[in-house]
C-alpha cells in the first residue's frame, strides 16, 4: 500500500480555501499512485479555530466541506481532519474528528481521545473526548487513527502522563498494520524531534508502523513546522517530509526504501525558517503585502528586517530611521547600511520637532520635575505614532522589533516600540538575537556588523547602555528561561548559581509588566513557553 | 446550628493577604456566634489564578497558609476554599478543593468535579476533577460540599447539561442536612436571579437547605458581585448577602427567620455597582492611587469620570482635556463643567502644535495624498502619548473611554483612545452608556446634559458624526448583542428584522477588528460575553 504524507497550509476559518487545497492534494497522489492520502489535523477548519467552533454555521459548514471532499474523493482514500458536532445532548457541542474516506464514502470516523489543554491549547473549551478507539480496514490493512496528543500519553514515554488513557496502546491492543496520526503541534526549538522519539518508541514497542502528518504554516502566533515522518515497525524512519514548508511524500510499504537518518536543522536555521514562514503567513492570511520596519540601527530591528525580506521580499519592506537628539550618527549608518544591504526602501523621519512640541506642551504640567522615563516615552510614542501613520496612508503592516528579554522585564513602550501588527522576534531571547544575527552574516556581511558589535542601548536619553539598568544578557536570558520556560521559582534560580538580588529584581520585574505584555502585538513562538496566549497570568495579583 | 455566610474579597495571588482576611472573617464569625464559616472558592489564593497554579512554589504556600487556617479555627467550624496538590502521579497536577475545618482539625476535603473551560474559564487548564463526591458530618449535620459549577449541571434545569456527572444530585442521594456550596461566580446582568433560580430548582427537588457563598470583588476584567443566599428546604430564601461588597450574614436552622423577599438592583444600578467596584478593586490590587481620564466632553469619558469617582474619590482623578482644531467650543465646555460638577482637577493641553509638528514632518511622506483617517489617528495617538506621559510623570493609571459598540466596529484608535490600564466601559454598549447617563443625572446633573444630549462625534475631522459610517446605535447595539453574545449568524440576525446589508457590514467590521481587540487594555466585563480573554477568535482568518 502507498502512502501519501501531504503536510500542507492551511488557513485558519477558511472553509473553502481549505477544501479547494485539500482536493488539488488528494488529485495530486492520486496521479502519484498513492493508495491513501494523509492530510494534517482538523484540515477543513485550519487550526487552531479556537472560538469559531462556538458558531454552529461554522461548524455546518465545515460538515458540507467535508461531505464534498467525501464526493470527490475516488481512485484513492483520504484521511482529513474535521469538525464532528455532538449529537448526544450533553457534553460540548463537538468533536475533533478524523475521518477515513474511500470511493466517495466515509469508511469511519475516529474523535480525537486526549484534548490538549495547557499552554497554548484550549482544546477543552470546545470539544468532547472521544469514549472509544477502533481499528478501520482499508484495503486490507487494519488502521488505526489517531490525532495529535493522541500519541503524547504513553506511560513509558512520559514520567508523569497528563490522562488517564492512552488510546495508542488502545489501538495497538486491537491489533492493527498502521497508526496513522494527524496532527498540529506547534514547532518549537527542536520538537521534530522528540515528535520522533516518541513515535519510534511506540512503533518498537507495538511493532506497529507508524505516520504522522503535521501540519504546515504559521497561524497568528503559532508557527506548524511541518516534519512529517513515517516509522516502519522496528521503530525506523523510513519517509521523511521537509520543514516549513508544504510537501508531499510517498511511502510504500510493499517496498520500502530507507531507513533513512533524519536530517536535523541547527537552533539558529530552525529558529529563522520558523520566523521567516511566520511573517510570510500572517501577512498573507492576513491580506498584507507590504510592511513597514523602524530601524533604529540596533541589531534588533536589523534582524526584523532581514527575516522580512526573506519571507515577503525586499521590494515589499520599508524600513524608517526616525533618529531624535539623542540618536549617535553611527546608528543612523547603521541603519542606511543594512537597508541598502538588503535592498529596501528606506526613510528618515526625524523626531525633534514633534519631540520639542511635546515637552513645551507640556512644559506646564511638568515645571519644576526633573526630566525622566516619561521623557523617553514620548520618544518612543512618536516612533510609535509615525510607523502607524505610515501604516495608515500606505496600508501597510507595521512589525515590531522587541525581542523576548526585553519584553520579559519591560524594557520597553508600551504604544511606543511595543507597536505593530506582528511581534516578530517577541519570543527570541536577545543572546539567540546576536546568534541569529551571526548566521545571517554567516557568508557575508548583511547585517552590519557594527550593530552586532556595539554596546546595546534604547538611545532614549544621552550615553544609555541597556546594561544600565540590566544584567549582561547572558545572565538575564539564563534567568529568563529558569523562570518562564523552566517554572523554576527564585531558590531554585539562585541554586543554578546566579546572584540572588539579581534573580529576586528580574523576577519582580517579569512579573510586575505583566499589563504590558498583555496589550502587546501577537508574537511568534518559537520556544517551549511564550508569552502570549500560552502564559494566562493574573496583573492585578499579590504572588511575590 | 448557626452558619454565618462570609462573602470577602479576596486578592488573587496575595495568599497571606487573604490569609490575613480569612483569619480576621473567621474570629468575626466566633464572636457572632456561629458553628459554621463559609467563605468563598479558592480563598486562600484567590479567583481566577490562572497560570500561578503550574508554579510548585505557590502550590506549596498555599498549602501552608491552610495549615496557618486549620491551626487558628477553634471553637467553630470553617469551610475555606484552596488549591489541594494530586499526588497520584497522573493527570493534572492539582485539584480545586474545599476543606471542612474543625477545632484545628481538617474534617474532610472534596475536590471541585465540574471545572468550568468556557467563555472567561480555563479550570481544565490546570486541575483534575474529582472522582467522588462524599458528605462529612459535622455537629450532627451531613454536610455535602460543592464548589461553584459543581451546582451548575442539574438536567431539570439545562436543556443540555454540559458534564456527565451531577454532584448535587450525586450528595443529594447520599443524604444530607445542608448542600453547601462555595463559588467564585462572576457578574454579568441579572447573574444572581439566575443562581437563586437553580438552587431553589435543587434545593426544592431534593427538599435540602442549600447556602451559596460567592466572592465579592474584581479581579482584573472580572467582577465577582457577592449576593450569597442560604435557602430552605423548600427552596424559600432564608438569608441573603449585599451585592458587590463584603458581608456577613447568619442563618440559624434551628430558629429561621424569613422567608425573605431578594431584593433587585434595576440594570443600571448592577451596572454601575459593578463597574465601580472593578475600578476600586483594579487600582487598589495593582497599587495605583490616582488615575488620568481623558475629557473629550462626550459621554463615554463623562461616565468613566463619574464611575471613577465613586470607586476612588473626587480628588484621587484628574481630567485633561486635549482640544485640537476639530474640537467643538461646547466639547471643551462640556468637559469643563462635568470636572466641576465632579469636583476633580482639570487640565486643558491644546494638540494642535503637535498636530502640526507631526504633519509638517509627514510632509515628505505624504506629498500628494489626500488626508484620510491616518491624520485622524494621528491626533488620537498624540492625547494617548499625552496621558501616558502624565501616568508617568504623575504615577496614575490611565483609564480609556471607549464603549462596547466603537471597540466592537474598531471605531477606535489603536494606541490613542484606547491607551490605557483599565477599559472601564469596553464591555458597555453605547445604549447602555445613555442608559447609566441618565441614571447618574436622576436627582441632578451631574454629566452635562448636552453631552447626553449633542450628537455623538469623534471630532477628528471637521461635521464628523459617529453616524457618517455607524448605523444609529439602537440598531447597531441590537446586531452586536445578537452576534457576539447569543451567537447568531447573518441569517439570523437578518430574521430578527435588521436590513442585510448593515448587518453584512458590522458583522465584517467586527470580525475584522479583532487585532485591534487584541492589543486593548483588560476590559470590566458586565454583559454575557464580553470581549478579551472569554472570547478567543483567530486574527489571521478566513471565515466570513
Amino acid at each position: 500500500m502507498k502512502i501519501a504524507l501531504a503536510q500542507i497550509n492551511t488557513r485558519t476559518g477558511d472553509l473553502s480555501g481549505n477544501t479547494e487545497k485539500i482536493l488539488d492534494t488528494i488529485a495530486r497522489a492520486r496521479t502519484l499512485g498513492a493508495d491513501l492520502v494523509i492530510l494534517p489535523e482538523l484540515t477543513i477548519t485550519g487550526y487552531p479555530p479556537e472560538d469559531l467552533v462556538e458558531k454552529n454555521l461554522f461548524v455546518q459548514k465545515n460538515m458540507t466541506a467535508l461531505d464534498r471532499v467525501v464526493a470527490e474523493t475516488h481512485d484513492i482514500g483520504a484521511v482529513v481532519g474535521f469538525i464532528s458536532p455532538n449529537e448526544s445532548g450533553e457534553g460540548h457541542p463537538a468533536f475533533n474528528s478524523v475521518a477515513l474516506i474511500e470511493n466517495r464514502k466515509i469508511l469511519g470516523v475516529q474523535h480525537k481521545s486526549l484534548l490538549p489543554n495547557y499552554d497554548v491549547f484550549d482544546e477543552m473549551r470546545h470539544f468532547e473526548a472521544a469514549k472509544e478507539r477502533k481499528i478501520f480496514t482499508y484495503r486490507g490493512k487494519r488502521i488505526g487513527l489517531a490525532i495529535c496528543e493522541d500519541s503524547w500519553n504513553d506511560k513509558d514515554f512520559w514520567p508523569h502522563p497528563l490522562y488517564h488513557t492512552d488510546p495508542i496502546a488502545d489501538l495497538a491492543e486491537q491489533s492493527c498494520d498502521w497508526i496513522i496520526n494527524i496532527s498540529a503541534s506547534p514547532f518549537s526549538i527542536d520538537k521534530n524531534l522528540l515528535r520522533l522519539e516518541m513515535f519510534k518508541n511506540t512503533s518498537k514497542k507495538y511493532r506497529i508502523p507508524s505516520v504522522l502528518v503535521n501540519l504546515v504554516g504559521g497561524n497568528d502566533s503559532l508557527i506548524f513546522d511541518g516534519c512529517s515522518f513515517a516509522l516502519n515497525a522496528q521503530g525506523e524512519m523510513i519517509a521523511q517530509c521537509r520543514a516549513f514548508e508544504e510537501d508531499m511524500v510517498l511511502v510504500d510499504d510493499d517496498s520500502v526504501k530507507g531507513p533513512f537518518s533524519p536530517w536535523q536543522l541547527n537552533e539558529e536555521e530552525q529558529i529563522l525558517e520558523a520566523l521567516i514562514l511566520g511573517v510570510r503567513d500572517y501577512l498573507k492570511k492576513c491580506g498584507f503585502k507590504k510592511s513597514i520596519i523602524g530601524l533604529s540601527g540596533g541589531i534588533d530591528s536589523a534582524l526584523v528586517a532581514a527575516i522580512t525580506v526573506q519571507a515577503i521580499g525586499k521590494e515589499n519592506v520599508i524600513a524608517v530611521a526616525m533618529p531624535s537628539r539623542y540618536s549617535s550618527q553611527h546608528s543612523l549608518e547603521d541603519a542606511k547600511k543594512l537597508a541598502e544591504n538588503l535592498g529596501i526602501e528606506y526613510r528618515v523621519i526625524p523626531i525633534e520637532g514633534m519631540f520639542q512640541s511635546y515637552i513645551e506642551s507640556l512644559a506646564p504640567q511638568f515645571k519644576g520635575l526633573p526630566m525622566d522615563t516619561t521623557e523617553e516615552n514620548i520618544q518612543a510614542r512618536i516612533r510609535g505614532n509615525i510607523l502607524m501613520a505610515l501604516s495608515n496612508k500606505f496600508n501597510a503592516i507595521v512589525l515590531s522589533t522587541g525581542n523576548k528579554s526585553e519584553l520579559a522585564v519591560g524594557y520597553c513602550t508600551i504604544y511606543g516600540d511595543m507597536c505593530g501588527g506582528l511581534a516578530v522576534i517577541s519570543d527570541v531571547p536577545k543572546t539567540m538575537v546576536y546568534k541569529l544575527a551571526h548566521w545571517i552574516n554567516r557568508e557575508k556581511e548583511i547585517i552590519p556588523q557594527h550593530s552586532i558589535t556595539k554596546t546595546p542601548s534604547a538611545e532614549l536619553r544621552p550615553n544609555q547602555s541597556d546594561q544600565d539598568t540590566l544584567p549582561p544578557y547572558e545572565i538575564l536570558d539564563g534567568i529568563l528561561k529558569a523562570y518562564i520556560e523552566d517554572l523554576k521559582e527564585f531558590d531554585e534560580i539562585v541554586a543554578l548559581g546566579y546572584d540572588a538580588a539579581v534573580v529576586k529584581n528580574i523576577l519582580t520585574l517579569i512579573d510586575r509588566n505583566e499589563y504590558k505584555r498583555r496589550q502587546a502585538a501577537p508574537g511568534l513562538r518559537v520556544t517551549s513557553k511564550a508569552f502570549g496566549f500560552g502564559r494566562r497570568l493574573p496583573i492585578a495579583q499579590g504572588w511575590r
